[in-house]
């Protein structure tokens, strides 16, 4: 049985070990917290950090193959265990472009890849000196995480709130639909596509948390974004699974927005919406196996249950026995302990032909099932 | 979290433990063997004999629930644990009962639940004198398992083959054909039922591995075996989830063969063909959430993938990458390490709305996929 290893323990880490479990294959899983939701679901679970070069080297250095669910971990370490042959999904260079937003959208010039215009910002005062380009977004090159790092810059008056450290300013899109579209790719180079998701937008609410599939599309605008996506992929030289975050404005014009080179949030819908899920496939990807059917079985909507503001504890759920009763819902809670506000504490696919079904479900269970303490 | 606990560590437990990590519980498996397929996916793994008093006990005493993935477990300790407080599911006293094919048979006849007509045996002499019952099954009262301690006496020369201790002697019946049903029933005694899934037989390989989802029957008989089986779930006075395998002859008569009180490999399919598998209803019914949803999303057709005859030793795959090039196939390896013949080293499941598609595949899958070493 081959030797695989996981550097991040949450909730993707533990879809995909739930995943594993199709397969004849050790897995291995290390995370600086030994009760998160990935550290019970592997053969060995280590204790360490994922971004120190030591504990990465040493919990790799005996693996086939090694994989991430965070873009986070010490790159230097994984290009050590690549160079000594151990394999990596994707490969080191990668996480190396996708960590810095400079060198990112960077990697979509040079590779005449459509993304928002933009400028290099070293410090406050070359910000200062780029007011003409606002309104713009703010984006600091490496640390941002999680929202972290990102400011919308509207006016003059923001311009206080940018970063004094390498940024990226990238002009505002009027953002028509956000999409995001997941490629595999394995190691001959063969690419699979599933069908690009829309994130929908709930104006009560004022969140984005609805994630549809499919997106509702032209046929061009499909195309167009497949194509893009694939070039996005292409020029990584690397297999492994990408997510790929685009915008469409209202002229139909596509921007890549940002690139995310592993099982992603927003392929959660593909465990049972799809023949083979985003985490299937990155396990059909490693073992050298085929690549799956990225066919979907059923249009779906997938909803975050997020920790509901001012409940910071240990989490109970309201409403998850009104949730469980709905037909078709499939709920994932990751195990979490504690809540905070925004922390992503679980999932609900819905999948179901009749898209009204989907929007007004999904819309219910926003409202119902709530993380509290 | 509720902490819940698994007597046994086969591949049932290991589909279980896939399905919990859905919900929040804390997962606890026993086992005697620690490389069991389910060993590595729980919160805690106790190595220990689940035949021994003491061991199980000792597993279970902190437990809020437990369950089992086979019936061959210590049932006293499973009376004293639940007259402590900790749910079992199923009770022990259906245990008792399936365990002892002679009380199994006789709690049939006694909620004139139909089966075929039968005799008590003590031993060869009681057998001698019951010749006038051929043809006949002879089945050892307890200590069968996985077909040993089951004889088909069809000529006075066969019953030698019989069995010297407690064993029952019933009618042999023309099958027409092999149903099984799964009923889910929770602690208010709510029930749901899967659609009756079909086992076929392959002339050519003369095995019955093959289970059609749903099972081709007429109304009557339909509506028939749901009514005997949701009888025999509901005379148990037990939550949990049971598998009854009925046999019906060319005149449409039923007969209850055997039920299993747990999750059963004729519910394999339920993973990918129905909205709530087998496994998550479990959870559902040990949590205390609502009963999943019981329909199909596709037919589906199931087929064991066992150890080839010939080989015993450190399993190697043949046939793998041509399967799983299949689309709607859905590989299961159960991480074994070692292969014997006839072993349940994994299954596969298709699905499609094309019963001919369904019957195509299962049979190149058997052909192809093999278990050697």
């Amino acid at each position: 049985m081959q030797k695989i290893g996981i550097l991040g323990g949450g909730q993707l880490g533990r879809m995909l070990l739930q995943a594993a479990a199709n397969y004849p294959v050790e897995t291995f899983a290390m995370e600086n917290d030994s009760e998160c939701p990935a550290a019970h679901l592997c053969h060995h679970f280590t204790k360490g950090d994922i971004r120190d070069f030591n504990a990465v080297y040493a919990f790799g250095k005996n693996l086939d193959a090694i994989t991430v669910e965070i873009e986070n971990v010490n790159v230097e370490a994984l290009e050590k265990l690549e160079a000594e042959g151990v394999r990596t999904f994707p490969k080191p260079g990668v996480l190396k472009i996708i960590k810095n937003k400079i060198l990112q959208k960077q990697y979509y010039q040079q590779h005449e890849i459509p993304t928002a215009e933009f400028v290099v910002t070293q410090n406050l005062q070359e910000l200062d000196s780029r007011k003409n380009f606002l309104p713009a977004v703010h984006k600091l090159g490496e640390g941002g995480y999680d929202g972290r790092g990102v400011q919308i810059l509207e006016t003059i008056e923001d311009v206080e709130r940018g970063f004094d450290k390498p940024s990226v300013l990238e002009k505002l899109i009027k953002i028509h639909k956000e999409i995001a579209q997941i490629v595999a790719i394995n190691e001959k180079g063969d690419t699979a596509l599933y069908p690009p998701v829309e994130t929908l937008f709930d104006p009560a609410l004022n969140l984005l948390d609805y994630q549809l599939c499919p997106a509702d599309l032209k046929d061009g605008t499909l195309w167009k974004m497949e194509a893009i996506a694939l070039t996005v992929v292409r020029h990584f030289n690397s297999p492994g699974i990408f997510a790929i975050e685009m915008f469409t404005d209202k002229t139909g014009e596509v921007y890549v927005n940002e690139t995310a080179p592993r099982v992603h949030n927003s392929g959660h819908h593909t465990i049972e919406a799809h023949y083979s899920s985003q985490f299937d496939m990155l396990w059909r990807i490693m073992l050298g196996l085929p690549l799956g059917n990225t066919g979907m079985i059923l249009p779906s909507i997938m909803v975050n249950i997020l920790g509901a503001d001012g409940y910071d504890g240990q989490v109970k759920y309201e409403g998850l026995e009104e949730v469980m009763q709905m037909e078709n819902a499939f709920v994932h809670l990751y195990g979490k302990k504690y809540t905070r506000p925004g922390r992503k504490m679980g999932h609900v696919t819905v999948i179901n032909k009749e898209k009204q079904d989907l929007l007004f479900k999904s819309k219910r269970i926003k409202r119902t099932l709530i993380a509290k303490c």
